[in-house]
């Protein structure tokens, strides 16, 4: 029996990390890549890409258009770049509505404006009916290197407070939701730029050891990743994670935990304890769900969750979610 | 009745181009972008991204691998600067045999060598059976400036000489060859690295005014694009043009024009009159098949053919052909 790729492999979980460490690090190796960060740091430049394949591709409160715009400049803001430009890719089936395509363009203009980036380059492909579903845009982003900020996993000490900038899982249970079609609740997705946010916080929180944006696989995901990439514990007390009341409910209904649904517009990071709340009284000023959530814990097996209940259980990175296409 | 997006959109000939003028330039119009050359400079970084769908992904020759490292590396090339670092983007339809996943990055790995640049980002995603057609790739590239190339549309002046690097049409022919599953012939794509070849062109002739590969539409589309740029006519003399006996046989079965066919290795110039022959005998060395086609005629209206049997066509971008997924 040979092998195949599955959808559990681009959930951005375990299998997905394993096959691109696999597959892809061993031969394409290079310094940057190996880092395996949201983007790669060359010289003064900071540069990341992303292929977007939501589905639906219209969901509350954003498009396929503003998140493949928000996804990459997203992940230039927390490896502590200033975005500038962008490339956009974008491969159509046929039969695909010339206004359909408008409207994702229009939206793409209004994210370039609010994320204060120019699109300088651009390819536009059309496959046959059947041979692709509706749209995919892939992103690429360069960035400039804010001099004072070198986030990296190194950095991560022990007693690091993390801290989430608002509410997680809105992106994933609205295009959830609006895949299922429930139209009972009304969530939008958090998907916005974090450019401002993100460059003021770098600016001011230079001393930040860590940042990223918790989108395929949600805060747990990227807490692994923390784990893994630092080599220390994490322990997260769950009553501290931000997750609005209507989440947690469409979250129950779908049999989905919140804290594996992409966020579109969040960041996770890394703080030295002594500035954490100096950081946190920074973010409520424009998001008031902001929260320090756990902390660096070196006796900590892996990610531990202190549940609301009093007990403990490990977040992992989940073997066994089906959400395939969030992003 | 909507209207919808066609297979002709993606072509890379008059559709393609009227579509991206009005729905994506229009929106989207950065000084960069507006030029519509294939990447963009920036200070001193010239950056490119496109997309690779090509049907089938194996094909004499090459893969969808190689064709994207070479794809984005010779647009860097052509637009006067040295290709350095790479972003990959790569979306798989589930059931994709793991097989053929670690055979194509195999070949962006033997590619990346030739073409001497590094994957510092990439991203990985998957899609449901029947939702992509087996692998898409994208990828983005940023190269540095040569100081001494400025090409641009502008710069072209009358009587220029046109000369195009090697024969044309192996990459477009190889590929529909391999589709139809003709294998009487035995023609490989062109597709290989221009770095090494342009960077030298760039030091060596830095008064070449425009550089262009001629990937989707072919050389007629090319010139088609620097007839509108320029604003100037254009006389081809076919009897010049190279084209392999194989590949024009092969054509004529198949019912194609060769000056339609993608190549994936070849570079189109428009050097000045006066250093043509010069430049052409250091093409030779390297490139037997390398040829001054024609030059820039302010009395010729659109790119006219001197045809073979002694009369004159207009060779227009193509509004009938019909080659989907060439790359």
């Amino acid at each position: 029996m040979q092998e195949i790729i599955t959808l559990k492999h681009g959930e951005g979980a375990k299998a997905s990390y394993n096959l691109v460490k696999e597959v892809f690090l061993k031969k394409l190796s290079s310094p940057a890549l190996k880092k395996l960060t949201d983007a790669a740091t060359i010289g003064n430049l900071v540069y990341s890409c992303d292929s977007f394949t939501v589905d639906p591709i219209f969901f509350p409160g954003s498009d396929i258009g503003k998140l493949s715009v928000f996804g990459t400049v997203n992940d230039i803001s927390v490896s502590g770049g200033i975005p500038k430009y962008l490339s956009l890719a974008v491969i159509v089936e046929e039969g695909f509505l010339k206004s359909d395509l408008i409207k994702i363009v229009a939206s793409i203009k209004a994210a370039i404006r609010a994320a204060k980036v120019d699109i300088v380059s651009g390819d536009f492909k059309v496959v046959e009916r059947g041979k692709a579903d509706k749209i995919f845009i892939s992103t690429s982003g360069i960035g400039e290197k804010i001099k004072k900020a070198n986030p990296s996993f190194k950095s991560i000490k022990n007693k690091d407070k993390i801290i989430v900038t608002g509410s997680v899982g809105e992106h994933g249970i609205s295009v959830m939701l609006a895949r299922k079609k429930i139209f009972e609740f009304n969530i939008k997705s958090d998907c916005q730029s974090l450019n401002s946010l993100v460059t003021s916080l770098w600016m001011k929180f230079p001393q930040i050891n860590f940042m990223r944006d918790p989108t395929r696989g949600g805060i747990a995901s990227v807490l692994n990743e923390i784990h893994l990439g630092s080599k220390k514990g994490i322990r997260i007390s769950e009553e501290n994670i931000p997750v609005r009341r209507d989440v947690r409910a469409a979250c129950e209904i779908l049999g989905i935990d919140p804290y594996y649904l992409a966020c579109e517009g969040r960041a996770i990071l890394v703080v030295p304890d002594k500035i954490s709340e100096e950081v946190l009284k920074f973010l409520k000023k424009t998001s008031k769900s902001a929260s320090i959530i756990g902390e660096i814990d070196k006796g900590a097996k892996g990610v531990v969750l202190n549940t609301v209940s009093g007990g403990e259980r490990i977040l992992d990175f989940s073997h066994s979610f089906n959400l395939p296409r969030i992003c």
